[in-house]
C-alpha cells in the first residue's frame, strides 16, 4: 500500500486529501547548492490551480507553496526539501449526501473495498487535489533540467473532438485551454463552457515534448525510459493511456515505413520511434499523447448503488471543472520532469564533484 | 542502471543477452509450500520460443527451464526461485558486420551513447531474448494467481491493419497468430507471411484482458494498478503506447457517456474505465490494448550511419520474425501476472497465515 | 542521497532540521481502519523532549504533533499519515560562531565535505532534532505492535561506567535517567549532573528488550531480523554499536555453551542467540545492547580547524544534554518498533482481510 | 520475504541453498567497461572456500566462478553481471536424521515457524554455503574500490579467547587463521584445532579496516555509514554484533576524551569515531569490530525437540568448521566493499562521463 513515493534518486513522497489541512511533498535526493527560483516555483504552482480561468471550477485556492526543510541561504541544502501547501479554503461543507452513496467515475467505490475505513469527503487521497504536491515537486525538477538544458512542454493538442492543425508552442501560454493553436484555442474554449453549461463535461488528448534531453538516459530492462514516463503519466488520475511517437499508429506501419533513418551521428531522418530506442533515449525529442476522459463530476443525474447496494441516483452540484485538461497539463510536465530528472542522476550523477582523499 | 528488477513483494531479476550462456531469472518473494506445476511452466516457454510455427523465425531453441535454487519436494521454499535458460543454440556467427554500424529501429545507438562499451552481437541486453526471463517468471505467476481464480489472457486483436472481428478466447491457441476470431487468423496468418516475403515485417495491437481480479488492488497515489501495468508493458520493447478501457476513444466522449453507472454491489453497467477507478481495481475486467511496432531487423536496404559517423548502407539478413506480436503475446500476458501478484500480496499478504506467539 | 525513508511496507520518510520551521514524518503503508490514541502518541514525544528533567538540556520544546493527513473520524485511512512537529522556540541565535569552524565530534566536517552548502545552525540535518520525526513514527508503530501483543521496552543499563545490578522494567519511568535498577538511578543521575557541572559529557549502554515477538519475522539473506536492527540502531548518530543476546562475549563461548538447547516446542533453555536464529525471530525476547557515546557538544576547549584549515579553539556553549541516552530510549524503541511493524506486514499482511471478488 | 537484494545502485541479487546445484548472483548496476581481473575474482573465493587449511572443514569444493552475462571482451557491458557457482560435489547424503529435528543454534526451528515448508539438507537457504555468492560479487566491488584508491582489509583479532598483541596487515594471509600477529597466529591455529578435537567450536572477534575511503560517503539520516555497514555485517549468520572505532568503550568515557580533535583540513588527533561522523565518512580510517560466535554444529551431544514437540538428543556429525573465522573473513571484507561502492555511486555516480546533447 505503500505507494505514495516515485523516483529512485531523485525520491518524492507526497500526502494529503481533498478536505485535509494540507498537502505537500518531501524532495529527497535532490543536489545541494542549487539556487531554487522561488516565483518560478510559484507560477508553476498557478498553472494548476482552481480558479485560473473562466473554463475551470470556479472555487479558489490560492496554493502558496512553503519551503519547511531543505534550503538555506538561497540554495538546497541536500537535506529533504520539504513543500507544503496549507489549505485556506477548506469550507465545512454538508458532505453527508456523499457518504452512503458511490459516485460513478470516481475511486468510491474501489477506495472502499480496499480500505474499509475510506475519507468520503471529496474523495479524500484519490481528489486531484493531490496533484498539487506533485506539481510543487515538478517545478523543483523543471529548474533542474532547465540548467541542463532540457525543456518539457505540454499543450491540449484535442479538446472534445476538436484537434489543433498546428502546434506553436509560444502559443500555449496564451489561452486559458493550453492550445497550441491559435485559432483553435476559442473554439476549445468554447466546447467547455458549453459542456459546463449543459451540466456535462469533455475530455481530449495532451501532448508532451521534451526538448534536450541526451542521449542515454532510461535503463535496460524494466526501467526504460517509456516505462517509466508511462507509469508517471498513468499514475495520474484522469489519464487512460499513453502512445509514443508513432504510437498506435505503428501498428499500421511496415517495418521499412516505421524505423527511423540515420542520417549523421545523433541524427534521424524522421522520429516514429519518440525519442527512444530500446527504452533509451536517443536525443531527440521525446514525444508522447495522452487520452484525458471527461471529468466524472457532472451535475446531469446518474444512476448508481448506495454502500447498501441499494439503486440510487445522483447529481453532483458543486464547483467543478467541466474539462480538467487546462489544469492536468502542469501535472503531465511534473511527471516528466520527475522521471527525467531520476534518470539523469542515475546516469550521470548528481553533480560529479570529484571526490578528495581523507 | 539497476533496472533490471521488477515488482517489490514478488520481485523478479533477470539477466542474459542475445548470445550469453544463459538466460535466467530470480524470483524473489514467492510465497512458500506453493506446488508449482513445471509441465504448465514448460508449456508457457514454448509459447514465446521462436521456431514454433511458420509465422516466427524458424531460429530453434527449446527453451528448457531449468530450476536452480528455491524448489523442494515439489513445492516452493520460499526462498529465491531461481530458473534458467541454457542456450543451446549458440552460433558462433560472424557479427563483425554489426560492430561498426548502428541498425535503424534497435538499441545500438543509445546503447553505445550510454555505455560506451557495448555487446554489439544480435543486440546483447536490448535483444528480445531477455523476455525469455520474463516468461518463465510470469508462468509461475501464472499458476498462483490460477490458485487464486485470476486468470489473463492477451490475443492479436488487429495485425497489419487488419482487424478482429469476433472475440473468442477459445480460439485464440488454435492458430499460429494467436487471434481470437477464427475466420481472420489465416487472413493475419498470410499478411505475415506476405510482409517476411517480400523482406519487410509488420505491427499490430494486442489485447490483453484480466478476469477474476478482486476489488482493491492497485495503490494510491503513484503505484496506481493502471500505472504499473503501464510500467510494465512498455517496458516490452516492441510496445509503443497502452490504452485501459475505452483508452484513445474516451478522449472524444462527454462524461454522461463515460463514466460506467453502477447497477449493484460491484456491478456496472459498462467498463469504459477498463477495470480500474482511481488506479484501483473495480472487481470488473481489466483490460487493455497495446501498439506493437513492425519487427525492427528486415532484409530491406535502410540507411545509417557507421560507429566513426559516416554514412552507411545495412540489410539485415538472417531468421527474423516478421511480426513478433504472436510471440510477445505471453510476454505481454507475464508482465500483467506479475504486477497483479505483487499487488495481491500487497493488499491481502502472501499467504495470510495467521501468527503463533513464541 | 536520498537515505531519509527506512522500512518496506511501513515506510516512514522523515524531514527538518535544527533550525528549520518544523519537523515531520509521513507514514506510508499504515494499516486502515486503526484507532489511534492521540495522547499516547503525545506522551511518547514527552519522553523524547528536551527540558523533561533535571538531567537533559533545559531547552523547552513542546513537540506537539499534529496530524495533517491520513486520519478520519479517528482512524487511520491508509493514505499516508503526516505527522508535524512545529518549532515553537526558534531563536534568532546568533550562529556565525559555528558558521567558519568544524566541532569536534559533530558532523560538521563531513557534511562540508559531501554538500558544499551547509546549514551550520545548529548541525542542520545531523541534529538530534531529526529523531523527533522518528519518536512520532514509532509512537504510532507501538500502537499497531501492542495490538498484536508486541512491547518494546529501552532502558539505560550503564551510564558513565556504572552498571545496573538489577532489571526492573516496571522502574524505569519512576525515575528521570529511564534506569531498572531502583538503586542505582539516583548514582546515575549524579553522574550526569557532575559532568555537565564540570563542562563535561558521559556516555553509557542501553539494552532493549522486545517481548512477544511471534516466531518468523525477518528475511533471509540480507533482511535478517538482527540486520535491519542493527541498521535502525546505528542510524542514531549517538549508537557506536550494537551486539545482540551474548553479544561480544560469545566470542569466547566454545559452541557447546552457546547453542541455546530446544526443551520444548518453541522453549529454550537460555537465549545466548538473543531471540534470533539465522535471523529470523524464534519467539524468544529480542535482546540488545547499544554502547552510546558521550554528546560531542561540550563546553570544556577543544582544538579544532576552521573551514579554511587554519587551527582553532572551541568550547561550546548553550543548553546541551551533558547525557543524551534518558533522551535517546524512546528513540531506540522507536527504530525498533518501526523493524518490528514491517516486518510482521512482511510475514503476515497488513490485516489478513480476505478477498472479495468483483 | 523478498531479503535476497543488497544495495540500491550497486545492486546483488543471490540465490542458492546448501545443498542446490547451484550458488550465484547478480549484479545489477555495475559500471560499464571496466576490465575485471578474472584471476583475483577466482583468489577471493578460494580464501573463503571449504577445505582450504587444517583449521577449516576438510569438505572440498573448488567454487569456480563462471560469468553467465553482462562481460564481453574483456570488460563489463553495464548489463546484469550474473556470477555462478555450481556445486560440484554434492553428495547424496543421508538426511532423514535432520529431518524431524532441529539443530540447535541453527535455523531450522524458525525457519520451520515462517515458512512451513523447509529444505532440512544442510539448513537449506539458511547455510553459510550462501555466503559464497556474496564473496563472489564482494571480489568484483573491490576491484572497481582498488581502482578508486579504497582498500579493506579484515583479520582474526581474537580466537577463542585469545588477542591479538600487534597488528601487522602483512602478516594475515601467511597464516591460516588469517592473525595479524605472528606469534599469535599459531596459537589460535592450536586452539581452533583443539576444539575440533573436542567436538566443539570456538568464536572470535573480527576486525575490519576501510582505507583511503574519501570524505563524504554515507546518506543522512537513516543510510548513515555505520547503519548500512552493520546492516551488512549482521546480515552474516554467525555474527552477533558489532562496533565502530571506541564502541563499547565510548560508553565509558567523557566527551572530552570521546571526541577526535581536528589537527587540519581532514586531519583528526585520534579516531574514536571510527571513521564517521554523524554517519558520513571523514576520510579517516573506517574502523569496526564483529564478535562471531561458535559455529553452531558440534558432534558432542545437545538437548533438543523434534518438529512434533518431543524431546530428543543430537549429535552433528560431518566435516565442519571448528571456527568459522578463517572463512568468514572475506565475507566480511565483501559486505563492507559491497557498501562502500553503492555508496561512491551514490556520491560521485557511476563514472561521472559528461552527458553529450542529442
Amino acid at each position: 500500500m505503500a505507494g505514495n513515493s516515485f523516483g529512485e534518486l531523485f525520491r518524492i513522497t507526497t500526502f494529503g486529501e481533498s478536505h485535509g489541512e494540507a498537502n505537500g511533498v518531501i524532495i529527497d535526493g535532490i543536489e545541494p547548492g542549487f539556487p531554487l527560483d522561488l516565483d518560478a516555483l510559484q507560477r508553476e504552482m498557478d498553472r494548476r490551480k482552481p480558479g485560473q480561468s473562466a473554463v475551470t471550477t470556479p472555487r479558489k485556492e490560492r496554493d502558496r507553496i512553503r519551503i519547511l526543510s531543505g534550503f538555506f541561504e538561497g540554495r538546497t541544502t541536500g537535506a529533504p526539501l520539504t513543500l507544503m501547501l496549507f489549505n485556506e479554503n477548506q469550507q465545512s461543507r454538508d458532505y453527508d449526501s456523499l457518504r452512503d452513496v458511490y459516485r460513478p467515475g470516481h475511486g468510491d467505490y474501489p477506495y472502499a473495498a480496499k480500505y474499509g475505513h475510506r475519507d468520503y469527503r471529496g474523495g479524500g487521497r484519490a481528489s486531484g487535489r493531490e496533484t498539487s504536491a506533485r506539481v510543487a515537486a515538478g517545478a523543483v525538477a523543471k529548474q533542474l533540467l532547465q540548467n541542463r538544458g532540457i525543456t518539457v512542454t505540454a499543450y491540449s493538442l484535442m479538446i472534445g473532438g476538436l484537434w489543433c492543425s498546428t502546434v506553436d508552442l509560444s502559443v500555449i501560454e496564451t489561452n486559458p485551454v493550453r492550445c497550441p493553436d491559435r485559432e483553435k484555442a476559442p473554439e476549445m474554449e468554447q466546447i467547455i463552457l458549453d459542456a459546463g453549461a449543459s451540466g456535462d463535461s469533455v475530455g481530449g488528448i495532451v501532448e508532451c515534448i521534451c526538448r534536450g534531453v541526451p542521449s542515454g538516459l532510461g535503463d535496460p530492462v524494466f526501467d526504460k525510459l517509456d516505462g517509466l514516463l508511462a507509469h508517471g503519466m498513468l499514475s495520474i488520475g484522469a489519464v487512460k493511456g499513453i502512445e509514443f511517437g508513432a504510437g498506435f499508429g505503428s501498428a499500421s506501419l511496415k517495418g521499412s515505413q516505421f524505423n527511423d533513418a540515420m542520417t549523421g551521428p545523433g541524427a534521424f531522418a524522421s522520429n516514429h520511434a519518440g525519442g527512444t530506442l530500446s527504452g533509451i533515449s536517443t536525443g531527440q525529442d521525446i514525444q508522447f499523447r495522452l487520452p484525458v476522459r471527461p471529468t466524472p463530476s457532472i451535475s446531469r443525474t446518474q444512476q448508481t448503488v448506495d454502500i447498501r447496494g441499494g439503486a440510487a441516483e445522483i447529481s453532483i452540484e458543486g464547483r467543478h471543472d467541466p474539462c480538467i485538461i487546462p489544469r492536468i497539463i502542469p501535472v503531465v510536465e511534473s511527471m516528466a520532469v520527475l522521471v527525467l530528472i531520476d534518470r539523469w542522476y542515475q546516469q550521470f550523477g548528481r553533480d560529479c564533484r570529484q571526490p578528495s582523499k581523507g
